[in-house]
């Protein structure tokens, strides 16, 4: 299981609801969760939520807004205190439904680029004092997520080597580009003992995977949150799928 | 050699330079050379490569402004009249300076996605048209980059396996971006026997790759004449450095 201050952006559906709902309902709780979202005034599942559980924080955030960082980020500094956050799941994401080369719009690629590629970066960015602080401050030898970890939602629609179907401009290159940001950040962080990976949490039935997809929300985030728990150094800069098992560049 | 008509991005200086100087040097000089520029009327190395050479036709073109798109389509179609382009080279880029987590910038990634990423993906389907009609009206079997072919201009820092020193975040995610959208046109366009590769031209001595670098501009792009030459069906949908030698992703 997870444990320690653990914050989970696009918290209000999907997968990163489902990862909210099963770290609060496990045994041993994390101490925090804060769960953030665009808009927490209409996040009612995850409100309904945090009303029964007393370590939830929702907290507003739109990643695609630069300008709102700063003070997103003095609020989750009053909240976790000096010991800062264990772990940070870039999980708020962007699938347009473009699929072939006549389809693709500069707009779409604009878009997903930001969701998907630019803000896990610069929420990294951010938050990095905070997990740093957790990094020094834990008790845990070496990589660990209950140490300090950022775990980058991407797919494995952003594999280069498994695309055998073409088209999804944007969505692959947004997801390739994040792996690309995934291995440069586990260079730069190791020597702070900061663990970062991608993660491919399947093909899931939410709104994004649609209702024909194999996996369960619950289904797959059972199996992250396994798989997350078993990383050590070995896994810093890898990208594996939701059950551990990797997945080429 | 190369042959048919080939345009060419960002050839006012370094490799998209040089390349339309090899081209236009050789014995059998293709029949059109179209090398844009942002601002022609600055690109003097360029004006009097074209001064003595007639096949060289230096046109406008600013990559991140897809408002200018159509008047260059337009314009590009008047050039080579019915047969189309035999070969489109993605050359135009942007490497900013970043290097580790805390220096990078969202308008630099932003900047630098635009022009290496979305700008190579939208010219080429903004192209598409030309490409597709050169390669139904080539006498060439098969993949060749003189029947039809889109060669994007990547570089090693984009490949995720090999990057062992961290940083250069936006530069690193528009090349593994670039790198993504290269295997999906690949497998777009293969039924119209249009060949999509990435290349890494080295290091090189350019105003990007600095004065320390080992290779001339001269040697990579004679070098990456020679192996597009000898392009197939093979290598339809990888990543080659400019001696051929293939790149994991």
């Amino acid at each position: 299981m997870l444990s320690g201050k653990i914050l989970i952006t696009g918290s209000n559906r999907g997968l990163g609801l489902e990862f909210v709902n099963q770290l609060a309902k496990c045994n041993n709780s994390p101490e925090m969760i804060i769960a953030t979202c665009r808009k927490p005034e209409e996040a009612m599942d995850l409100q309904t939520l945090a009303n029964t559980h007393k370590n939830i924080h929702v907290t507003k955030l739109d990643v695609a807004n630069e300008a709102s960082y700063g003070s997103f980020v003095d609020h989750v500094k009053d909240l976790v205190g000096s010991t800062g956050i264990n772990l940070l799941v870039n999980n708020a994401g962007y699938a347009p439904k473009s699929t072939r080369i006549n389809m693709v719009k500069w707009e779409q690629m604009q878009e997903t680029l930001l969701i998907n590629t630019i803000a896990p970066l610069m929420i990294t960015k951010a938050l990095l004092p905070l997990l740093t602080a957790a990094a020094s401050k834990s008790c845990i030898d070496g990589f660990s997520v209950n140490k300090a970890a950022v775990i980058n939602m991407s797919s494995v629609l952003g594999s280069i080597s498994a695309n055998a179907q073409g088209g999804l401009y944007p969505y692959r290159a947004s997801k390739a580009a994040l792996n690309a940001i995934t291995k440069s950040l586990s260079l730069d962080l190791q020597h702070q003992y900061i663990l970062v990976a991608s993660i491919h949490p399947g093909w899931v039935q939410t709104d994004m995977g649609g209702k024909n997809a194999p996996l369960t929300p619950q289904e797959s985030i059972s199996e992250i949150v396994k798989t997350l728990s078993k990383f050590n150094e070995e896994h810093n800069g890898g990208f594996y799928q939701y059950d551990g098992k990797q997945i080429q560049w």
